[in-house]
């Protein structure tokens, strides 16, 4: 057999062979449909038969693909998905109507990958269903971390284990800028533009620096780790776009960096899940603090295999390209072996608690009186709202002081509630910065 | 359903159960039943099914062990092996009598789950066929780096991607030792002694410190991540025995840490793996350079996922146990649906190549008489061997200098003719120090 028998549409089509039907040719798709071309005698190798593809859908089929056929392109997305294919990969993005696809292929009695992080973290439980119902496998590698083989060890290998908490930095641009913020010292604004010149960020970053694309993450890894459905709504989220020069020289001194973290843990009670994405101090020997410009990692902690860190690049068309190719095959050579990859489980029957109800400790740093009393006084408001003081910095000896708190672990609501109320006080002049700290 | 009914020999029995049979009753083995009784609700629910442990071979059926049932504990390994249990868990370690176990366990069509890295290093190729013939899982995620899931994501999540490099942290006694030489500069010696104390080492710690383990390790990864079969015979193997407090502080003051690498890589002709364990430099802003302590990790390069890196607890029973429980759950899960895990392929019939073979750079200290014309004499003996030296650092104006040389990447066993020839110059007094560098 040749090596372009192994994925053309036209000659060599052979009943044997496993159909791959491609809905999406942008820069992802493109990439996929270049490593099926390149590699396809070692894929079929890897599978046990040959991938052939049947056809990728696009916008407009006048365009030319490099590397892809243009026999195989159609612009009827919707045919494409329903046409009954081994597998369906769809990789269109946004929630609809990748939606109606992927259920049609599924319908269609299609195993379906997809590398859509807003789809799943809207729909993933109940598509989770219609695939078992189906018979097909469902996978989404590629939705959260890029590269990083994360989700199946997740469900799969973490399978006997109890997972007590997942954070990870997830999103590429704010680590990028995290990241240079800390190195150089520089503003939020001018990294931020820099990063637009670059390419590293979008002309409108809001999905980014407010933590949406974080969130929708946080959702998928939450609902897989904890076998349970955590959608998008569940997850409270707080961006990047006031951490300050300060804040984050603030840290370094103390031996901190900042990093937005997605993060999913079970209350010690067991009862519920937090899910939230929020700035947060991490100390410096933590192995998520290394992880630094555009790459992704998520760190692991489950109750016999301790920690466990997964690293890589988070995004770019190879690396996710290299993601929906490994289920790609996983699920091509379950169509050869007549079997199926085990079920996202969802029979977990946590509460999905808000995120005020996450434990978590702060740093706060409040502009003060220096009077005599001032400590006292904002002692007691922590006092009064159930919070311990773990360590207390004054700085400044005239009018004007600088009191930095940190606190025990507690529930953030009255954490917030205690900030809240110590604002009020007479002495103190501002709440100057209030940073949640993990890791410690 | 109780909970103890879901792990009980007695109680409750169901055909429609998973049978599971435990061979070896150690550490990780008592973890394994404790997670099993433990967590008997939660993986019956994960599973599909409840499981049932049938039996637990150990040495000493008198002996307490406490959480198994004492009605449980056969000394008969061999006919608990060939009961035809669902899955047969291995966790006796050594490759005899631990292989004939496996293979009888194959043989009543039982799935297979093990912990020997032993075993896997020597004869994984030859099981792999043997379960695969008889229709069964073959899982051993717990004998590369514990509870690291790593060897699933190789041979499944990047099954799509062409992996260039894997190398790794996996022996968590010489990173401890080696952390320590860095962080404290202490004597080889001295930290070792320490560590035995302390219990980080064994009383002979040869398997550790000779790089035997590590290499064990190194031949079941090259297998995965290359498609094809690598023996423990395969790997070439230098310990940490000969590392000195200098070169620690040398390779610190160039901004380098060492560390026991286990490396398989390519070649760039793409014709040959080389497998190989020995001391590397590598710079500190690799990500394998964070890796403290007796942490594990695994660092691999692919065309199109670029670095991905695994890190977690190395050993220990309850890491293994949580590593073997994974395992468990899959083959169970596929028991339950009728399925298979995909068969780890060797279908690549790449070359395995001496490490002499293997691509390299170096950094050479010599002590040499200090008089006009020795580098120049020097880099003569580079040229002749075509080694390329990329920089030269000489210290000490008297009659005695220390000069260093840093080569560029080449054939390993160049640069060994290299050194040797210079060594033999009259100018030359000694060859101080040899290190090869990575991730430079």
């Amino acid at each position: 057999m040749s090596d372009s028998d192994n994925v053309s549409g036209s000659a060599g089509a052979d009943s044997n062979d496993v159909t791959v039907a491609l809905v999406g040719g942008g820069t992802v798709g493109s990439q996929v449909a270049r490593l099926l071309l390149e590699s396809a005698d070692d894929l079929a190798a890897r599978v046990g038969r040959p991938l052939r593809l049947t056809g990728v859908a696009v916008r407009d089929t006048a365009k030319p693909r490099p590397g892809i056929p243009a026999d195989l392109l159609t612009d009827d997305a919707a045919a494409l998905a329903a046409s009954g294919a081994d597998v369906v990969v769809e990789l269109i993005g946004g929630v609809s109507p990748a939606d109606e696809y992927v259920r049609a292929a599924i319908a269609a009695g299609s195993s379906v990958v997809s590398a859509n992080k807003a789809l799943m973290a809207e729909q993933g439980g109940d598509l989770h269903e219609a695939a078992e119902e189906a018979g097909v496998d469902l996978f989404y590698e590629a939705a959260v971390a890029g590269a990083i083989p994360l989700l199946r060890p997740l469900g799969d290998s973490l399978a006997g284990d109890r997972i007590s908490r997942v954070m990870g930095i997830v999103n590429g641009t704010t680590n990028y800028i995290l990241t240079r913020m800390d190195e150089e010292g520089a503003d939020y604004a001018d990294v931020l533009a820099d990063a637009q010149a670059l390419g590293y960020a979008e002309a409108d970053p809001t999905a980014d620096v407010a933590g949406l694309d974080a969130a929708a993450k946080a959702a998928i890894l939450a609902s897989l780790a904890f076998h349970t459905r955590v959608t998008l709504d569940d997850v409270s989220c707080e961006g990047i776009e006031n951490v300050t020069a300060a804040d984050v020289a603030a840290a370094r001194d103390m031996g901190f960096v900042i990093k937005l973290l997605a993060i999913a843990d079970v209350t010690p009670d067991g009862a519920g899940v937090c899910v939230r994405v929020h700035p947060t101090m991490l100390p410096r020997t933590h192995p998520l603090a290394a992880v630094r410009g555009a790459f992704n990692a998520v760190f692991v902690e489950a109750d016999a295999a301790g920690q466990v860190m997964f690293y890589g690049q988070g995004a770019g068309g190879e690396p996710t390209a290299s993601a929906v190719l490994g289920d790609l095959v996983t699920a091509a050579r379950h169509r050869v072996s007549g079997s199926l990859g085990a079920a996202a489980s969802t029979y977990n029957d946590v509460a999905i608690l808000p995120a005020t109800q996450a434990r978590t400790s702060y740093y706060v740093n409040f502009s003060v009186t220096d009077k005599p009393g001032v400590l006292a006084e904002i002692a007691q408001v922590f006092a009064d709202n159930g919070v311990s003081i773990s360590g207390v910095r004054q700085e400044g000896l005239t009018d004007q002081a600088s009191l930095t708190i940190r606190t025990h672990e507690a529930v953030d609501e009255a954490l917030r509630a205690t900030v809240a109320a110590v604002g009020e006080l007479d002495s103190v002049r501002e709440v100057a910065g209030v940073m949640r700290v993990v890791g410690d």
